[in-house]
């Protein structure tokens, strides 16, 4: 697979500046471009790469004006980055092993019910009337417990684990190891042990969801667990019990939502958050990194810190800390001249 | 299936308030309450929604006085939530799929050891002299590996892997993806590289203990890493080499305890608490979530924070630390008000 | 297998003090000690326990002076742990279960291909055109994705999963569920959803490379993701897309490295530390547990906290912030003391 940057530029509707009969066969980053590939300039932070870049063609802003004599092939577009994932996703098409049919060492069970043109994989097990929909892929290894239902256009990466009951949508990515509908974590105190609490719910993923490598989603302990419409789940995060993510929620990885959170639609949460159980996130939150969130959150918050307060806020609390040596200081030098200035003052009452 | 409320009030000992010959179908929680559906009320904070819940009936406690008008038939029983905890476990028993027999394509080695009334699913590999007690349910693509023991009622749910030597007891629980066994995170430097410290312990996990999804537990580099009997464990939590976790102690998800440490009896443990290693944690001690323990904890200790410190302690901090820019403030004042104070001082001196 | 404390000391090249024909058939920690058990003493901070061990010998350096009776006969040396180390490996190599050939049940593609002397356990799963080494045990229920190569003398531990074109060096280890290539976090907003980026890149993993259970490295969106030549990484680790992690740098359980960063050679990296994006570590960093790193850090760095900063500035942040309450306490008495002055000083005015 090769193309000339012209065949690129004019499939993009980009303008070429510079040798357009060079052929590109790859895509790379700006920080790593090799020749024979193209590469893109999205992020301003790394414009002075472009100077430098050993990539053959890139990808740049319209209106982009260099600073500098530059050698390699500009494609200036409207928007680089949008181009660059137009032909990712074209690389990837063609590159990305296909996968077709019901491997022999399967296990699916006689009454499950499988749609058309799906994959099943080696040493996958499918349970009892569970169904899966049209274009499914099932990776090897996966579980698909009993009356589990997956809907059309879902990949399911090899050793995926879905509890009995739970219920997926349409268009779904699950990546490798990820485990949904394990019990949630409930257990009652007795005589000074702890007796399981049943938990009869299940986990419900709607349509457009993607979900990281080796992420465990409880089920309900009634009712359900629910990820909703096109949010997106890194790796090895932790979804308690009747816990509701947002539409469009993005959760970056090692994030912890502790059981029946409700976290709303279009929010940010950066890596290794932890939610309390019991509290309600607004719509449009955003998370730093990190963070600890023990209660409710309004919409449209930005917040950061351990226990989470508004960004600016921690920023500055953070200056504070440094300077608290110096606060110390400044009020042993306070205390030593006011007592200076009270022995003055006494000296003076004695004369 | 079907009951009246009266035929559920009866089975419970309890005291039917409204229309008692409503029939339900399932459980629900308050919040969440649909007609046909039992609900509960265990927790004051979700009074209010007993005012509005659909459920058709809801469990509350005998001394419960609504403030207002009831539209659901109420059940009053001495517990509301053991007796959800009874109902909850019927309705599992009834509708868990139930699981028998060794399937085909599975592996189980000639000299392996299988209980009576087991169940080992299909692509589940147990290895040579493994041993598996009566009644145990080991779901399918577990390995089960050399040498190890597990007792009677247990259920390993799909794609657990127990590595050599180690040994579960009885009525325990493990969750899909979860790994016991690997090595220890062991190695020496040697001329500016790592040389890997054989592990030749192994994990000992005692009768009653549950244990979440995809969390890891090692084995230790010389005797064993124990989780003592009736300790429950959460998602993705990480327990390294030679750590001892305590009888009924429940650690929350995400939680990390590094190599050696001690963690007493009856603890509890919030979500993403990590545990330097080589320390001893008391008993019944309460760690808050996030949380980290650099140092040995007291038993009966209530910490918070990073480093943890009673968490009382680290409230009043959280609270010091919101006011830092007042403090600040308050020094620059003070710091104005002194050379006011000696400037007035001088004035005098010189009339 | 039992050897006398004798024999032991003539191989290890050290000295016994005490009775040298006892025999001991097994290695156990000092403080876990049991007769028949040959120990060691490494860490001064337990030395107390040599004087109330129950080990049958144990190993101490060759200065060591007794402040008291020790009842265990001691074998002098060089370096303790090195001997340790030399008598774990060897008890390993001698218990450790040991694996060859293709198991029956396994998946192995026609075209790929394997190496000599190799173990391929059952329900193991090798795609197309993917290579295996010399001398690799590739256990049961592992996916090797098409195109995946793996070198040799490799130990890829049950249930790993890695996706296709990943590269694995010589001499790695892979403990249970670990996923390496699942796809980058990568996702564009549009219209108020997100839309997928395709990760044509993979994941390289260098030689000597030891990698936990239940870790994810995520595969480059272009180029690679790379574990440099004898990086050691613990559980539940996640490495982002485009992330390098550098030779020989240690890494904790559950560290979070964010996508594009780069962390440089020879650091150690306590437990659930976390990484932001786009960021560079040095060489020779030590960074303290759950410490979050925010921007770019020097080499030789030692850093802690959230933000993470110098370790000795952050023990003394720490000290001040139990202070704080007294500081405010203080700053009150000043303001006092000053009021004092002044009503003080304007008497004398009136005066």
């Amino acid at each position: 697979m090769e193309f000339s940057v012209e065949q690129i530029a004019s499939f993009l509707n980009g303008e070429v500046i510079g040798n357009g009969s060079i052929k590109v066969s790859n895509l790379s980053k700006i920080d790593d471009g090799k020749p024979g590939t193209l590469s893109f300039l999205a992020n301003s932070k790394y414009t002075h790469f472009i100077y430098e870049t050993e990539a053959s063609a890139v990808l740049v802003r319209r209106d982009f004006v260099p600073e500098q004599e530059v050698k390699t092939t500009l494609i200036k577009v409207d928007d680089p980055y949008a181009c660059l994932a137009l032909l990712l996703n074209m690389v990837d098409q063609a590159t990305r092993p296909q996968k077709n049919g019901i491997e022999e060492n399967s296990f699916i069970a006689k009454n499950a019910n499988l749609g058309e043109d799906i994959y099943v994989g080696a040493f996958t097990y499918i349970s009892n009337n569970a169904s899966i929909g049209n274009n499914c892929k099932i990776f090897p290894q996966c579980y698909i417990g009993d009356n589990v239902k997956i809907g059309s256009n879902c990949i399911i990466y090899p050793g995926v684990k879905i509890y009995h009951n739970c219920v997926i949508g349409n268009n779904v990515i699950i990546h490798a190891g990820t485990v949904i509908g394990s019990d949630g974590f409930g257990f009652a105190p007795q005589n000074g042990e702890y007796v399981k609490i049943a938990q009869i719910g299940n986990v419900v993923v709607e349509d457009n969801v993607e979900i990281g490598a080796n992420t465990t989603i409880d089920r309900a302990t009634m009712g359900s667990t629910i990820i909703k419409r096109g949010a997106k789940l890194d790796n090895l995060i932790q979804v308690a019990h009747n816990v509701e993510i947002g539409e469009s929620t993005v959760m970056a990885a090692q994030v912890g939502v502790a059981g029946s959170t409700k976290v709303g639609k279009h929010c940010m949460i950066g890596g290794q958050v932890g939610f309390a159980g019991h509290i309600t996130i607004g719509d449009n939150v955003n998370i730093g990194a990190q963070s600890g969130i023990p209660n409710n959150v309004d919409s449209k918050s930005n917040l950061l810190g351990y226990p989470a307060i508004p960004a600016k806020e921690f920023a500055r609390q953070v200056v504070m800390m440094k300077r608290l040596p110096e606060i110390n200081n400044s009020i042993r030098e306070l205390q030593k001249e006011i007592a200076n200035l009270k022995s003055q003052l006494a000296e003076k009452d004695i004369k």
